[in-house]
């Protein structure tokens, strides 16, 4: 896939929660075309199926401006100052590893949840960058499409919201600095819910979407500390938030 | 899965074009568990792979409502004796086979292009049902998604639109009666374009999401007839209009 870098389709399904540690992926190439390669990827923990996904691979072009875009733009965030900083400690609750990582600012908006006062609608909208300065890639993009909480904590649901597939499209080469993203839901039913994430880049280009479905029961309350791996069900991934 | 007979995520990667006639299918289980199963599918013929996806099963309910909706409802369609009917045979042009067994019904509104006034906008509404009066179910869903031409044709690209991944939600058993269906894209970019699909039924309940990146090349002059098959570029799936 020398030739095509950059990851235009995604499509992932989740099988099991995975531990922090290494993890061994199997790729299997099923396709080498002129402009997209395709090959199906396996992770697994100690023999243990945890992600199985489709990969397409080619390449994004720098320079090249939309064909066709349809009206509006990125969402309408308050400047990072304004906004509500992840913390990957949450007293009484749970630890969020990836906020390590990420530095991420919600829009107090859609942050209603984290104090109580949850909005009501599946939508989630922040600001999303690295810790450690670097700026964003294609890779990254991978990760900030899902690096909101769960829209459905907007719901009032504080659990974790277990994806059963995710599906990212890539659409552009990230500029550096601050990536807006905005999660939205349409519908709740039968326990599971829809949420479609943007991510716009600090040009104000449109450079990744994404889809999953979820799990969302309200009965269930939030995981906490030492039990959280046997409060996960099998075969949904915990959300990050 | 036995336990779990509805598809409630499917996603697929188009990896070559069938031909009209018998294929096989493998199906290699990925997990077992309470509320889903989990399945990798491969289609081919002739030992050639045309098709992998991961489909995630589980039970819909027929008798439950949302516990949450977001405001909007089915699309805004005119009585199915205004729109404007498929025809497998479109002279000088060529045959859409799939439209001896679906009765397609376009809104005049968004079927422009095959007046020669396509819209501009990635954008395509219609009725849906089979022309043999049977009702749908799950699986007509799916096929239900991705039944209105290439939303690309009202762009003014009137050259079939492969399909890089296609991921299908069903979020409700479908009541008797035509489906509603719209389809939407959001950036035409490099070549590529994002289509949302949602399918309603005769309900007005959302009974069917998905989404799909397709290619779309403006220098592309549709296909005909007898060439059909070599004007097609290996790898991506020929639309079904």
């Amino acid at each position: 896939m020398l030739d095509h870098p950059h990851p235009l389709a995604v499509s992932g399904q989740f099988l099991a929660p995975p531990a922090v540690g290494p993890a061994e992926l199997e790729v299997v190439p099923l396709r080498a075309g002129r402009s997209l390669s395709t090959a199906r990827v396996a992770l697994a923990q100690d023999g243990r199926a945890l992600l199985e996904a489709l990969v397409s691979a080619g390449r994004l072009d720098t320079d090249r401006g939309p064909e066709w875009q349809r009206a509006g733009g990125p969402p309408d965030l308050p400047p990072v100052d304004e906004c509500v900083r992840g913390q990957p400690d949450v007293p009484g609750r749970f630890r969020i590893n990836i906020l390590d990582h990420l530095d991420i600012r919600l829009d107090p908006a859609t942050a209603g949840a984290l104090a109580g006062r949850p909005s009501g609608r599946l939508e989630m909208r922040g600001w999303v960058r690295f810790h450690d300065g670097r700026p964003p890639d294609p890779l990254a993009l991978l990760q900030a499409v899902d690096a909101l909480p769960p829209t459905s904590f907007e719901l009032g649901i504080p659990a974790w919201a277990p994806t059963v597939e995710l599906t990212v499209y890539l659409r552009g080469l990230p500029a550096p600095g601050w990536l807006a993203c905005v999660a939205r839901g349409q519908l709740w039913r039968g326990g599971w819910f829809d949420e479609d994430a943007e991510v716009w880049d600090a040009g104000g280009r449109l450079v990744a979407q994404a889809r999953q479905l979820a799990g969302a029961r309200p009965g269930r309350r939030p995981s906490s500390g030492g039990s959280r791996r046997c409060r996960r069900r099998p075969g949904r991934r915990p959300r990050t938030w």
